[in-house]
């Protein structure tokens, strides 16, 4: 049984998209229990009085927003559900923590109440890209937009941790370069080539970007900057390209008809190319497992994430990932 | 009458793909002239026999591979192709200095050979993007990883000056960051966020990479290694995405038909996706006009960049950029 903290207020549909999901999740899954963090008389609303036997309610008073700066807000809204739900992760309440809430305030609430994993200079916010060949792990999409050498060295060893967490035998690392050889790009990337050809990992070199949705590595490393610019650039590009192409669609009769029977295959394809159906991005090299999903989550996010998250928990994730650290340790060069 | 200077050895097809795109752009305009620089019974034989009144043959005896180290190349193969082309161009013996050779010995010969104009700290690799609002100048995708501020504030300058030149009235200035907000991005992002902010730019801000696609800037200005890491990226989901589609079409008879029937609609948006549609990438803040085409383009890319080289010379974009570096000049901060 894997006990799941929701931070029932986080997220553009709270509390209904978070109540939902959890209801849903409850449904599929025998093995987890729920507690709902938030505002009691909003999610008893929500339930509608519907109750389960392992579902409960945490109250906290306070709601962090996306408006509110993340230090101030994790600082001063200790009755918030978000920093309620962390500091319950932290004292060992339940095996995951789950918020579809800031992802500034998550990662701060991380870093200062459940903290950093020995070793762990600065936690990676890791989500899932979708590829030719499958799941590939980009790690740091979070807040490490200005990042040393030992940054990116320490993503490799987490998103390695990650990776084998989700049933890949050995992680193919490469690093998000501007060519395949090992002198380019620019100070840090070539740093970091240097560093990870020394490490325990399977470090397969440079990734250029046109290679990524090819899905040539399972773990691609990058600085936050080049993370957040690759992940929404992904995103981007899918919706767009939709939109030409139907387009050229609308330009002919025969166009239309023709689009109209493929529906179903790019209903399919969407549907791969969408990150909800990779549930949430683990915020790792936390003491303990906490999850975001996309602000914009509805139930079926939440749900699949709850699950997810229980997945990552049962594969003790942290734990996975404080061995690795320990043992590439080593090969770490000091600031 | 412009007169082109080509690099005829320049790029994976030459001197077969140059020859024939010379041809093929004076076939297609009466107001250029083509000097082909290169090794002259290569050039005889590709020619076949044909000659053209505005076609003249220009000797060098080497060739600049894309093994060979920018630098070294440049100062040691003195009697190259492109070497020899970026002389004759600085001595003004033409209007425009085409090439499909290796980017980084042509930004090493237009810095040694034709250098910057005055008040340009370093050139820029400027190609065009395909987005749902029509072309936009991405700058810069060259060989400036490691940006000062001050960098990309005269790359805002320049693409502005390049894309008053393409018939944009009043290019609005984008630069591409992680979130829209002022404070959002690394070091680099949030200080040239608040100098251009001061510049007589038509500057709209931040661009998230999920709105570059959208085209919601006429001008992109970021870093090198991020411009390398976007267009690389857009040129790969192109590609893979439409694999991933054609996985879908294969599941299903009827598919099949309906993917057969949209054929000259994924053509048409293949086209439209595609670098060598834009033509080449102007490599802006030398002295003269140096376009770079795709290494591996064909008779048909090296035609159309011709053709572009000559209407950019018509535009005077080395001029326009100039004055837009003095006009400018107040604004910026000194290194």
């Amino acid at each position: 049984m894997k006990k799941i903290i929701l931070d029932a207020m986080g997220g553009d549909h709270a509390p209904g998209a978070t109540v939902a999901g959890a209801l849903a999740a409850l449904e599929k899954s025998d093995a987890i229990e729920v507690v709902l963090v938030g505002q009691p008389e909003m999610i008893e609303k929500e339930l509608g009085g519907s109750t389960h036997a392992r579902l409960t309610i945490r109250p906290a008073s306070e709601v962090i927003t996306m408006e509110d700066s993340p230090t101030m807000a994790v600082r001063r809204k200790k009755d918030s559900s978000m920093v309620v739900a962390m500091n319950m992760l932290r004292d060992g309440q339940g095996d995951a923590m789950v918020s579809a809430g800031s992802t500034g305030a998550l990662l701060t609430a991380g870093i200062l109440i459940d903290r950093c994993l020995p070793g762990v200079h600065r936690p990676a916010l890791t989500p899932i890209i979708p590829t030719l060949k499958g799941p590939v792990a980009l790690i740091d999409c979070g807040a490490n937009v200005d990042c040393k050498p030992i940054h990116l060295q320490q993503f490799a060893v987490m998103g390695t941790a990650y990776m084998k967490a989700n049933g890949c035998k050995n992680p193919r690392v490469g690093l998000i370069n501007i060519g395949t050889e090992e002198e380019k790009g620019n100070e840090l990337a070539r740093t970091v080539y240097g560093l990870l050809k020394e490490m325990p990992l399977n470090f397969i070199g440079n990734v250029e970007a046109r290679e990524i949705p090819a899905g040539q590595a399972d773990v691609l490393v990058c600085d936050a900057f080049v993370g957040n610019v690759t992940l929404k650039l992904i995103e981007g590009m899918a919706s767009s390209m939709m939109t030409m192409m139907k387009e050229e669609f609308s330009k002919k009769f025969r166009f239309k008809l023709a689009a109209a029977v493929l529906k179903p295959a790019f209903r399919a394809f969407k549907g791969k190319m969408s990150y909800s159906e990779h549930g949430g991005a683990p915020l790792l090299g936390l003491n303990h497992l906490v999850i975001k999903t996309h602000g914009s989550a509805g139930a079926d996010a939440v749900c699949s994430t709850i699950l997810q998250a229980a997945r990552l928990a049962d594969a003790d994730v942290p734990g996975i990932i404080r061995s690795g650290i320990a043992e590439g340790g080593a090969a770490f060069t000091r600031e």
